[in-house]
């Protein structure tokens, strides 16, 4: 009790003391930083360069039907494995812009500006890490679209609602455009959710785009030295990629898995946004053994940014080992 | 070989034909970019921010005597198994910038001015980056240096031998000062490589500081919120760091152990920089039990930048799961 008094007093005596101290030089403390690092990574693959650029990170809690062939109780345990908080999922979205040398091709496009209006910046950042950069939207020569998932096509189109590549050509996978565009396959949905996947692709490629778009074919070059692998489940026309250039090589894998530590790590997992869920997890484990048995680097939409790894077989599943980023080109 | 001819021919024709085709629209092909993103990185510890500011990777070919306990061909298979080309060793440098709220610490500095013009642009970044993160030199408060190897005290000076930090009180672990200060230690030595850390160190704190630092001691605050931690064997004054604010913690690990997938996953390895090896060894494994333990994140000068991760046991050693980058602060 005195050993506490004693400490209650000269606390209260520095406490009376201090605005009578001599005062430190009137320098005023530094300012927090409010901004991040802009989110965008460069590497080489050959002669090409990639240029990988952060649309942000979504983050909701961990709900009931997120996996639907597990329980939530084993999803957050995954979660807590992989040192993160168990009752959220962050999920990052990391679109592309590959200088082929002869042409500049956007690979995906990211959540748009109506996502960064209402996830208050969290998505939506294509445009302003792009030009942060320093890649002029003008001087994109085409537009590549994996799958028509809004997080892919969103950005395709400006607040205004015009193109946000006005200069671009629009690739998309060739059954992806004819499923999505069938008015008998719409009529069959029967989920809000599907429905409204539906909805949003015609209003990106028919009232937007006005449908100008060139299909693609699955075991083509869609530009040279970018083949488009098919890998159909997560949506009917679902489109990997092999990029090669010169000796270089790397396997961008869309959303054959969505975040690493969970599909990758649990490649029998099935997330409620794989439309054909059984298709997607024979996609994904025949790609993890592919890139695992050719050593080809990935490139994963969903990894966390920059999403570029390596991937080793991990007991029952896969493991994504980042690269390292390299602060030179 | 009437097909080889033909094909032959083709081609003939074909270059012969190329300048009077139907040329593409006269649209310059994009520019490749010359420069990586600015390589730094924001986050949070409690009320506190740490900017991690990249210094560059240097790589070097592996030879005979990087580790002293291993042979090369077990550090090259090492290698291999972290992804990494098996002949060549690149280790980064990532100092931090720290604000507390009310001072601005700097930890750690580079490998400075000389090394950037020695190796091109590869290591010596610190300035440029820190300057790309918008934090002046002159409103830095504090100087903390680990130990006194180069790439953490050459950065104090600049090209022109004055303080880089010209309005910053600098401080230095007392046991570090002491050893690398006295004559007689000085005498003792026998190889180059240590004749040339105390003259280095001597260099920066005596010719360009003029001796004006401020040593610290292990076990207390060196300012509120950073608690210097006794790890020492790589120098005889080697420091880490708790870095505390809120219910936030950090353990900053200094050169605890050197890049992860070689001496956290072998902490039984001996690198050849570390002066007193079995002192170092016993630090390494006592640090890296405790943050498993504790479940600490860690930040590592020598991690990949930008060297924030977790720690798990694997195996015999231990492995670093790097933190996801979060696009927004």
């Amino acid at each position: 009790m005195d050993l506490t008094r004693r400490y209650a007093l000269a606390g209260a005596a520095a406490l009376a003391a201090s605005p009578l101290l001599p005062s430190m030089p009137a320098k005023a403390a530094a300012p927090m930083a409010d901004k991040q690092a802009p989110s965008f990574y460069r590497y080489k693959v050959g002669d090409a360069q990639v240029t990988v650029i952060s649309d942000g990170v979504n983050t909701f809690a961990l709900g009931d039907s997120f996996i639907t062939n597990v329980k939530k109780e084993e999803v957050a345990a995954a979660l807590e494995k992989a040192h993160m908080p168990k009752d959220k999922v962050s999920i990052q979205f990391g679109p592309l812009v590959i200088n082929s040398g002869g042409k500049l091709i956007v690979l995906d496009t990211g959540n748009g500006p109506g996502a960064f209006a209402s996830s208050k910046g969290a998505v939506g950042q294509f445009a302003t890490n792009m030009s942060a950069a320093g890649i002029d939207p003008k001087s994109v020569d085409m537009v590549v679209i994996s799958h028509f998932h809004g997080d892919h096509i969103n950005g395709l189109l400006t607040a205004e609602n015009v193109l946000a590549f006005p200069n671009a050509e629009v690739l998309v996978p060739a059954t992806e455009w004819k499923y999505f565009m069938d008015d008998g396959e719409m009529g069959k949905q029967t989920t809000e959710r599907m429905k409204g996947v539906f909805a949003n692709a015609r209003r990106v490629f028919d009232a937007g785009l006005k449908k100008k778009v060139t299909p693609y074919e699955w075991g083509k070059d869609v530009v040279p030295g970018l083949l488009a692998v098919e890998t159909a489940g997560h949506t009917p026309g679902h489109t990997s990629y092999v990029l090669s250039s010169g000796s270089g090589k790397v396997f961008v894998q869309s959303d054959v898995t969505n975040i690493p530590y969970l599909f990758a790590a649990n490649p029998g997992w099935h997330a409620f946004f794989d439309q054909d869920a059984a298709m997607a997890e024979k996609a994904r484990r025949k790609t993890y053994d592919m890139v695992v048995a050719e050593k080809l680097m990935v490139q994963g939409f969903h990894y966390p940014f920059p999403g570029l790894g390596n991937v080793e077989k991990d007991g029952s599943g896969y493991r994504v080992v980042p690269a390292h980023w390299n602060p030179v080109i």
